[in-house]
């Protein structure tokens, strides 16, 4: 019988594709540690779904054995499922940094059910904890929040580093450098397993820095004859500090317009980690009484959301601003896929309304927050782990990163990459392994108020209702004689415009008539077989006529 | 009283937000020519909708003032809406090319009602034909269909240029290098307008030649230690043709997958515009009795197309191909706006299976057919003309290419940057105007066999339906008593899973019976009144359980 030797577990969960990007697990016996807990948005199969959050199932009946979470920084998709999921784990402590904390404490004052108290402790880089049998330093890294963190776990097993989302940026703005030196002394300690960010494992060279980025924009800035309209994710902090400072420094106000990117402006001014003169920034209505050009508007809607800023000042639903020629226009932020159409058509309406418009892919105003090829290459040799493992990407890009990994002479048998739930396992001999072993991690999706009640029956649904529309069929039948009362009824909602129709909708009608006076009138009648009958049959007439599918709903009344 | 000057129209048509791209309109008094009659894929918000098509309402009543339609090239955006439109207009005659013209009957015997006959005249770029005032000669452009025309229509009022879809390639495969002397020689007649493709008129420098794309493809081909399956749009005929040349070259056979891709290449074979050895061509099955090295395997699906090959090869769908370690997967196109997300979610499945994968942006696998911003300069200055017009792209791409023919010294006040509809005038003297007339052109929606009946109506209910679903709720009422004869019925779809909310459905219930007792049993009931009740206070009610919207659909039967 072979010895039962305890192990360190280490479970991605959470993100749909991108692996362990929401949320991951170390375990070692009756310790478990939680990195991050995020929420990720919907594929577009997933029509009508908010978000999805991390499954967590694996922690059922584990609930006792949980000995904080550590949040690595502010963005959505590592804090987004926190009011959804640490009350059904027994609120365990949260340990994150100072502007972390603050963004965590909002959202969960705005969520419509957060009574509840959370347990946050705040930590700074400088900090070790000790959480069970894991020990965690934590080492600063880049990213486009201030105050990104690295984690250092120390485990009965060897030492863990997890970087988080991160890039190197030897000229980060509002931010001190990534503490390269202190990710060496790690290293020198020896490196069990290296948990890497493979968000921009495809691009080449190194990240761009943020300096870079203010130069652009600095030379934007000053060509613009006329107002300056910039946009970007509201959570960039950074980027909102450099508007700032080309800003005051070429004699322009700035106006903040967007319920997010007002709401991290404030807590970012109040935490200190966004830095204004008074006066630099002003109301909307103030723009208007000074020059076009003394004036920038930094706002929201820079992927073209619904009823962002720039949407609004788009389609004119905005109050205070209207496109006007001269207007510069800056997109400062990278397209998330899926948004490409709705930020082009957008591009297109400002572009008719007369401004004139930069984005990043003309030039670099916008960096995104993560390691390119060399910035993970250098991780990797400074910290020259004996295991390595490319989170926070998909299929193709972990693999992409594992073969970077390779080329840094880490041998492919201990490059592992996982699929979410597949479970890793490490020795106290420091051998390792990617098991077959998965937690559950099927996607839990939230509509409205509804946490996991979406079945793919549902998804479905809606998905064919999108297609071709539904008809429902109504036939009221005497149930003493199986024969209709009334003209069987038809509503249709986007199937076809039925007032315009009119031939097709009586055809159909009198197909149903048929179906259901076609059932001998000596038996009784069976509504299960009538209704069955009522949806082939009519739903293959209308394919016939219509080459569509609609969903047919047979509604059959009995009095 | 102003005199009447007869005038020449340019009025783009037909495209969603791309100007022209589907078809265009040269008039003069009553002559009418038209270029190119393409369909176009429907945008995101319009659920179910197989394409749209050019609106022709300014035709109506001119239709014997038709002499031509003139096809510059065989992509269905630019003949797709031809069994649509062309009986509906007098059936006149189609004047294109061989390949374009094959192309062109192949569809029409493939269409559902196609069993009128067409009238095509073929043309070679040497021809010159007279439609009604209008003479027309063409010229060879590139573009990665081979057999591309670019118009010269000499008009009454001047010399009109129009490009088609274009670049410039010096070493284009199985197709010569565009006619620049040719271009050089109708310059030098004087040119009034240039009507020039805008579609990459944000890329700088030059078009990426096929040379170029050859030698990478050459590069892959012979790394490649097993089979290679290259995915590619099935109108690129000169990617398929490259593919054999390298092939044969290499000593590896080509197997063809995917219905759209072998139509064309039969085309293209029997036409002689595809070059291919006897032998070099092998099925499917026979791949198998090859060395994996030996083989390649051309297919359809790099768009990630539902039913397309590559799609039902990573599904494991494909009966014969199943994905090994050691594939090299290589997709040699771009990305089409819009497929971004399923586009990588295959590549994920791919890299899952354990091939290699090669896509555009590592490195010039694939080349646009659409001429950059040296090649966009380079047919300004070679036709010099009086006036620009940007065609073939969305507002926001136009304006790029109007600041591109500034750069040419072409006034900003003879540019003309149109809407879809809005008819350019041209007078004898060679005065130009964009005026502010507008041809109808609001997109005519084709779904299924439903042309133009699609109403925003129709679409705002798939929009909704697929959002949040909907709900009948079915009442049935004593006509006499205004009383409920049966407890009220709900059908739910999309909305709820029914069976895992109980609680939620006799809730909704009973508030429906509430909302039908609460009716003054004295006055007879007002089923109109009822029913605007049950879908107002019960859309209210599921609002505040469950944050959503679904339709809600009331049936009241009386008996």
């Amino acid at each position: 019988m072979k010895k039962y030797t305890p192990k360190l577990k280490i479970i991605p969960l959470g993100g749909l594709e991108e692996v362990g990007r929401n949320m991951m697990l170390l375990e070692y016996e009756r310790d478990i540690i939680i990195v991050d807990m995020g929420l990720q948005f919907p594929e577009e199969d997933m029509p009508g779904i908010d978000y999805i959050i991390p499954n967590i199932s694996y922690l059922r009946g584990k609930e006792n054995y949980i000995r904080g979470v550590i949040i690595t920084h502010g963005h959505y998709d590592h804090i987004g499922a926190i009011p959804h999921l640490i009350f059904k784990i027994g609120n365990p402590t949260i340990f994150t940094a100072r502007l972390t904390r603050a963004i965590i404490e909002k959202r969960q004052e705005e969520y419509k059910n957060g009574k509840h108290k959370l347990n946050i402790y705040t930590i700074s880089h400088r900090d070790t904890i000790q959480l069970g049998v894991f020990k965690v330093e934590f080492f600063r890294v880049n990213h486009n929040i201030p105050d990104g963190l690295g984690l250092a776990i120390h485990t009965p097993c060897g030492l863990i580093i997890h970087t988080g989302d991160f890039k190197f940026d030897p000229d980060p703005i509002g931010d001190l450098p990534a503490d390269k030196e202190k990710i060496k002394q790690l290293g020198k300690k020896g490196v069990l397993t290296l948990c890497s960010d493979s968000t921009a494992a495809e691009i080449k060279g190194y990240s761009i820095s943020e300096k870079t980025i203010l130069e652009n924009l600095r030379e934007i800035f000053k060509t613009a004859r006329g107002r300056i309209i910039i946009s970007t994710f509201s959570s960039l902090i950074s980027r909102i500090q450099q508007v700032f400072m080309i800003a005051q420094e070429l004699g322009k106000f700035v106006a903040i317009d967007g319920y997010s990117m007002k709401v991290n402006a404030e807590i970012a001014i109040k935490l200190g980690y966004l830095k204004i003169k008074k006066h630099a920034i002003i109301s909307l209505r103030e723009t208007k009484k000074l020059p076009d050009n003394k004036t920038v508007l930094l706002c929201t809607g820079a992927q073209g959301e619904e009823r962002a800023v720039l949407m609004r000042i788009a389609s004119g639903e905005h109050r205070e601003i209207k496109i006007e020629k001269g207007d510069t226009i800056i997109f400062s932020s990278s397209v998330v896929p899926g948004n490409e159409r709705t930020v082009q058509r957008l591009k297109d309406t400002l572009t008719r309304q007369g401004a004139e418009i930069y984005h990043y892919q003309m030039m670099d105003i916008h960096a995104g927050g993560h390691g390119a090829q060399e910035d993970l290459k250098e991780i990797i040799r400074l910290t020259k782990p004996k295991y390595f493992i490319p989170i926070h990407g998909n299929r193709y890009m972990l693999k992409i990163h594992h073969d970077l990994a390779v080329t840094c002479n880490i041998p492919e048998k201990n490059i592992f990459v996982a699929d979410n739930g597949q479970i890793m396992e490490f020795e106290k001999n420091s051998q390792g392994y990617l098991t077959e072993k998965k937690a559950i991690t099927d996607p839990i999706m939230v509509d409205g108020l509804g946490v996991g009640d979406i079945s793919q029956i549902v998804l479905r649904d809606r998905k064919m209702l999108a297609a071709d529309g539904m008809l429902v069929v109504i036939a009221t039948i005497n149930s003493k004689t199986g024969r209709l009362i009334q003209n069987p009824d038809l509503i249709s909602r986007g199937f076809i415009y039925m007032k315009g129709q009119k031939r097709l909708v009586e055809q159909t009608r009198k197909k149903a008539r048929e179906i259901i006076e076609r059932q001998d009138p000596r038996t009784l009648p069976n509504y299960a077989f009538i209704k069955n009958k009522l949806r082939d049959e009519i739903g293959q007439f209308l394919y016939r006529k219509t080459q569509r599918r609609p969903m047919i709903l047979p509604v059959v009344i009995e009095v």
